[in-house]
């Protein structure tokens, strides 16, 4: 297996973006290391946060992550994905600087569930603050005709602070039964579907934790990616 | 935190790769993402099979780890590390051709028993045929006026197959048992310490599963990138 080599913008957050590596290993049809795909993976935390950055100056986001994609074209990366929802909302002015594809992951999580779930009507989607007011979901699902239910505000708030200790490192029971109380009250306002619109969130929700399908953004972007590189 | 970027030469295998990275990422004291550690994965599974090349043609693994080096240094390395013992036994081929330190993992391991375990006498070393033919452990252990145990001819073969088995994804309780055998075996000879000796084997064996000082190649190689990348 050669296949292409895969470009990865890391470190938003560290555990998510080892979630992601893990899950593009687990899903490539593989018997001995050489089977195995190529990633270069620019595990950067020290991206400026981008909740604040959406508030206020974009600027230093954006030249981190083209300079981050710079450096992974000039490694040999052949395509680059990114497992951060939130840093999808910086994707505009960063595309134009570079010369290889970008899979976007909310177009791909989005693309999923009309695939996975077509008789699917209202998509609850758990995500931070910053990724709800750049309102990437919203329109990606809008225009496949569904309907896009969120957390209300002061449920937001608390989804926020559990990613935000999720990315402590705080993966416990307590954040756990939180975050599936809040995909519950989604449910309770008819979401046939819940999206973990954060790749925080499969750190600590999963399938089994929920009466409707639920669909990983992390793991919808290492499916394209194994999909992409072996082809 | 700004700290130093650490270069990593990774896919030697995949997951073990991955859980360098894990724990790198957990060893880190942190409150947020911009507290981590950043780090260039080259997550080069691709890397042709390092127990050929030690029984035949050399180069062409040379040739591709001082490739990997240089990409890595190119896009930012301040040092670089390889969570894989065996790729070692090529070291002195490709240090000669980079800039930047290289962490060396069977010199930082075996510290590490001197460190931890100073009475220490009989080392238990587990790891790859091809990294025991080529000594690194034997002869760091030696120096430290210290008596290596290897397995058996033949156990040494079935602890290969066991790594072969872990490197294609089976991580269940029969090979768990049959490792775990392995290394009670060098503790019936008295070994006072357990070595994993390569990167795959703490993906199934922990301290919790052997009564003597179990030392994971991995986690010593983890604490030691981020003292240096903290520092």
């Amino acid at each position: 297996m050669k296949g292409k080599t895969v470009g990865v913008l890391g470190g938003m957050g560290p555990d998510a973006t080892v979630d992601f590596m893990a899950s593009v290993i687990a899903l490539t049809p593989a018997k001995r290391d050489q089977d195995h795909i190529r990633m270069i993976v620019d595990h950067n935390p020290q991206v400026p946060d981008r909740q604040e950055a959406l508030r206020g100056d974009r600027s230093a986001v954006v030249g981190t992550l083209i300079d981050m994609c710079l450096r992974l074209e000039a490694a040999g990366a052949d395509f680059l994905v990114m497992p951060c929802n939130t840093a999808h909302a910086f994707l505009n002015d960063v595309i134009a600087a570079i010369h290889v594809p970008f899979v976007h992951i909310i177009d791909e999580t989005v693309g999923e569930i009309a695939k996975l779930q077509p008789a699917s009507k209202k998509v609850g989607v758990l995500a931070t603050i910053a990724c709800v007011q750049s309102e990437g979901y919203q329109s990606a699902i809008a225009a496949t005709g569904r309907r896009c239910l969120l957390p209300e505000e002061k449920t937001q708030f608390e989804l926020m602070e559990l990613i935000f200790r999720i990315k402590r490192g705080d993966k416990g029971t307590g954040v756990r039964r939180s975050m599936r109380r809040i995909a519950t009250e989604l449910m309770a306002q008819d979401a046939d579907v819940i999206v973990a619109g954060c790749t925080e969130i499969p750190l600590v929700l999963g399938s089994a934790d929920l009466d409707v399908p639920f669909i990983s953004s992390t793991e919808v972007l290492a499916r394209r990616t194994v999909a992409l590189a072996i082809d």
